[in-house]
């Protein structure tokens, strides 16, 4: 019933957590990276040529974060997800745009401009105007997680999957040696999870059965 | 109880609209931007010197599409929140995190390199680039919007406020003359909305009594 579209260890590696920690049935699609230059059929899947791209029967969406919230809400109401009446509601809506808008664009233009561009494109000024600006961001989480296993509600939530997936991008690319000591802690308590590496174990098996190069994402070579 | 800490037609304009369309009881304080710059206290309010800020009693949010959500799902089930049981509900939060992470961060980087750096430190490329990223997957909601009034569930919705937003900042930096038919013709309907016009009409109001310039955020010059 659940078809998820991915590339190894990009955004998509956040649903597919999402599936992974929940037991569901899915489909995994795996696709060389960029899509919509390598993949290009994908475009009559999704139009924006960007992945994931998530079919739940009638439902389809593109948003990784939005795509972890839809699962939490419909298949785990008071445990992965946070119920509207509870009191944090707003901080479990706040950090799982938080993990997306704040803490990952930011890392795709240290991609882009240091590694996916052409020589001639690249801007070694703008990759570390925006290594800085997530560390910045990323420093703001250090007293909460001094204090606590997880991002709210006290428990592991969809939240600290979107959150998760900006950390193991960072790790991917080089940033992990920059964290501080309760976010690099709050990393490694993520990447303890069953249902984390169950996710890691089967973006291994489906690239090896469907002839895609298995390293991620922040590995691949242009053109962007 | 509601307090938003806000700068002219920067994010914060969201949960501001929202706050109007509803119709609840809220403080306003404007901010010149950027704020950590040219108003350090604030960083006391908000260490990631971001904004919006937005408390509602113990609550605390810092994403704008966040905070709609959040004022939708308390304020206004089964109205501008989609809920969970329903068919768009995907659609819904996808569409929330589509009008804030893929319409909005990429028009940041055409203000940051095209006007708020210094001369030396401009970046016409990287503008460009995302002026031209931005509208290509605003283009998407092409075919859409020939064929209905707003984003999802057949009515106005949070999802609007966090999309019409983007498109909000795209008229105010020039963006607006490359609008396909279809967006441009949403875009006229969600500024003729009372609610949209309140919320323009609050922080012209609390700027002036605030002794903030009134212009929107795309005018600031920097530093960024």
């Amino acid at each position: 019933m659940i078809t998820l579209y991915h590339c190894v260890s990009a955004r998509s590696f956040r649903p597919l957590w999402m599936l992974e920690e929940l037991g569901l049935p899915y489909e995994l699609k795996v696709l060389p990276f960029p899509p919509r230059l390598e993949a290009q059929p994908y475009l009559e899947v999704n139009a924006l040529g960007t992945i994931p791209a998530f079919f739940d029967g009638a439902t389809r969406m593109t948003e990784s974060a939005a795509i972890c919230h839809y699962l939490a809400a419909r298949h785990s109401p008071g445990a992965l997800n946070v119920e509207t009446g509870e009191p944090e509601f707003g901080a479990y809506l706040n950090f799982l745009h938080f993990g997306e808008a704040t803490l990952t664009f930011p890392q795709t233009l240290v991609l882009r401009y240091a590694r996916f561009e052409p020589a001639e494109r690249r801007q070694p000024q703008v990759a570390e105007d925006y290594a800085r600006w997530f560390l910045s961001r990323l420093r703001t989480l250090e007293p909460l997680l001094a204090q606590q296993e997880f991002l709210c509600a006290g428990r592991f939530t969809a939240a600290d999957v979107s959150v998760g997936y900006a950390l193991m991008l960072a790790a991917d690319i080089g940033l992990k040696e920059r964290f501080k000591p309760a976010v690099l802690a709050y990393w490694q308590r993520l990447q303890a999870r069953e249902g984390y590496q169950r996710a890691l174990a089967a973006q291994q098996r489906a690239a090896a059965e469907q002839g895609v190069p298995p390293h991620s994402v922040a590995f691949a070579t242009g053109p962007f």
